[in-house]
């Protein structure tokens, strides 16, 4: 113990040798479907694969080099052998019809919502990872509320999830304010070791590039992390903060020595990630910053959460919320709670508080 | 930046000069009256006066000294001045009724019931700090049955909610497991150093006795933390985990030398605080742990949520949520989400996501 005070002697105070209380939420198996089989897509089937609340009927790519090809080969799920993946929406439909879809296919709500549209149509729910899903109404407010519209009518509902955005720099400050009397700034520092994730995302952060040009394709919106708007956004939202003056920075990493990972190979001088913040404005005052290192062999990878106001709260995650692992969890775990919310596309802070399901 | 690795110029990626996307939740006032008017309760209402959303409409004290005085005087909160706090709900019913009462009596479920019971009749909805509320259904599964039927037929909510339990031993580790692929464990580990509490706290933790006596207080319930059961029962609730062989353990913490408070002196020898645990078993295994340590001068007060699972996480609140400030935030904002949810006895883990309101 600490200074000047001394342990008495412990003991039992109750016992209760059994206790069990619950709300059968998951009596009837949600019968799920995959749509887009790239690595979060196959991870996100693998674990759903052994949720007893969820039944898997199938798996849709539009990569003529996946479509046709066994899931249960791809997935190394025995149980899902001898189905087809299949390249469209309605050859699934033909077969059964899903009460919900992973969708794990493209950043920008705009690529997605072509692909969204018709799933609300039939009264399909969504979970997916496209980040500007996170906050759509940001930068297509009018897609949104077309989307928003299809979904009450068919009765859909549909969020956009993931650690980041999703959790990390937008859920997980929200619930601590929820013990907060009042909140003056928000801030949020994330630092990924990008090493220790998956190809794509090296890429996606220039990994290897030449500075400059990974410069044009940040500013043309081609690189970099996407969503980080979206995170901000939803943040001010979820506070009831009508945030002006939205900016985002972004600028290359560099690498001062040759760098090796498993996928691929920088040199002094190139690209090895990125910092990219995002911060709103309100009354002229910084009031939420986020900011974003990703890059590889980032030292003291970490999450940390600081909200000023009373009381206020520093929060550490050592090592971070490990990314691809993380943001398959937060898909599988939305889908429960998403059919319990009323049909809409709705935003994460809607819906019940996020849990292991 | 770390090693091997420098900074490129940093530059705008895109500005957003304005953003707002409200959905209006709070178009039309909650009408709030507080009931109990300790510490607790008044520095509810100081914190609820000050919220766009909400409207003071009276306040009840059983306490023949409380009731009859000004609210204002009570409350230092001058818009209050005039108004009486009423001994009973009636005699504010003659006047006005409100949509939630702020509940801040007791402790037990049993001695709250009395009191909600004839508020849940009329159809108001209630926060209420009652420790046990948090898991009503662990003690008293007829009552709570009893008192959720009503509520679902008047049309009410009622919840129980704070920071500990509530919050830092629940609710947010729990959160945290909305990332979890898997979760074998969940540890929570708090530490509060109770010279910086109120005085109710630091007797409740038995300070000043003698360790004999607190000791049997402990085991008699009329002593020690309440709610640490409910805080398990709801982790294991929120995990869809039945919960078998949930024990609690209590200990005393004895002075080693004479020790003062702004409230009390503790001579060496005596209680000055406890520690208290409970576990709960899956097949045998531990998989849930709550550690809590209150006693006057506990160094280092922190909040630590360990959860060993994919990804495993490590989480760490400098400082530890204060207590008394956070349980009052906790309350209020609250409301908004409760009014929000189905009628009924809810659990905390059945409305939307914790925040600042």
């Amino acid at each position: 113990m600490g200074r000047g005070c001394t342990l008495h002697t412990d003991f039992l105070l109750s016992k209760t040798v059994s206790f069990a209380y619950s709300s059968a939420r998951h009596m009837k198996k949600i019968k799920v479907a995959q749509f887009g089989l790239g690595p979060i897509g196959i991870e996100t089937l693998r674990l759903v694969a052994g949720k007893p609340w969820a039944e898997i009927v199938g798996a849709i790519d539009i990569d003529p080099q996946k479509a046709g090809r066994d899931l249960g080969k791809l997935t190394h799920l025995g149980k899902l052998r001898g189905r087809s993946v299949h390249a469209r929406l309605e050859e699934l439909l033909q077969q059964v019809k899903p009460d919900l879809i992973f969708h794990t296919t493209v950043s920008k709500f705009k690529a997605a919502f072509a692909q969204l549209e018709p799933i609300a149509r039939l009264g399909i729910s969504v979970v997916s990872s496209c980040e500007e899903l996170v906050f759509p109404q940001l930068r297509e407010p009018v897609l949104a509320a077309r989307l928003d519209r299809m979904c009450r009518k068919t009765g859909a509902r549909m969020v956009g999830t993931g650690v980041n955005p999703g959790f990390v720099m937008d859920l997980l400050p929200l619930c601590l304010t929820g013990v907060s009397g009042s909140v003056r700034t928000v801030q949020v520092e994330r630092v990924v070791d990008a090493a220790t994730r998956r190809e794509p995302l090296q890429r996606k952060i220039g990994s290897g590039l030449p500075p400059r040009e990974f410069r044009r394709l940040l500013k043309q919106g081609r690189a970099g992390h996407a969503g980080l708007k979206e995170s901000l956004a939803l943040l001010a939202h979820g506070l009831g903060w009508n945030a002006r003056n939205i900016t985002e920075h972004g600028e290359a990493v560099i690498a001062r020595k040759n760098l090796q990972t498993k996928y691929l190979r920088v040199r002094k001088g190139e690209t090895c990630g990125l910092r990219q913040r995002a911060e709103a404005r309100l009354r002229g005052q910084v009031r939420i910053r986020l900011d974003l290192s990703m890059y590889l062999g980032a030292p003291n990878p970490h999450d940390a959460i600081l909200i000023e106001g009373q009381p206020p709260l520093h929060v550490v995650l050592s090592g971070g919320v490990a990314g691809d692992q993380a943001t398959v969890a937060a898909l599988v775990n939305c889908a429960p709670r998403l059919l319990q919310a009323k049909p809409g596309l709705r935003l994460l802070t809607d819906l019940a508080l996020p849990r292991f399901a």
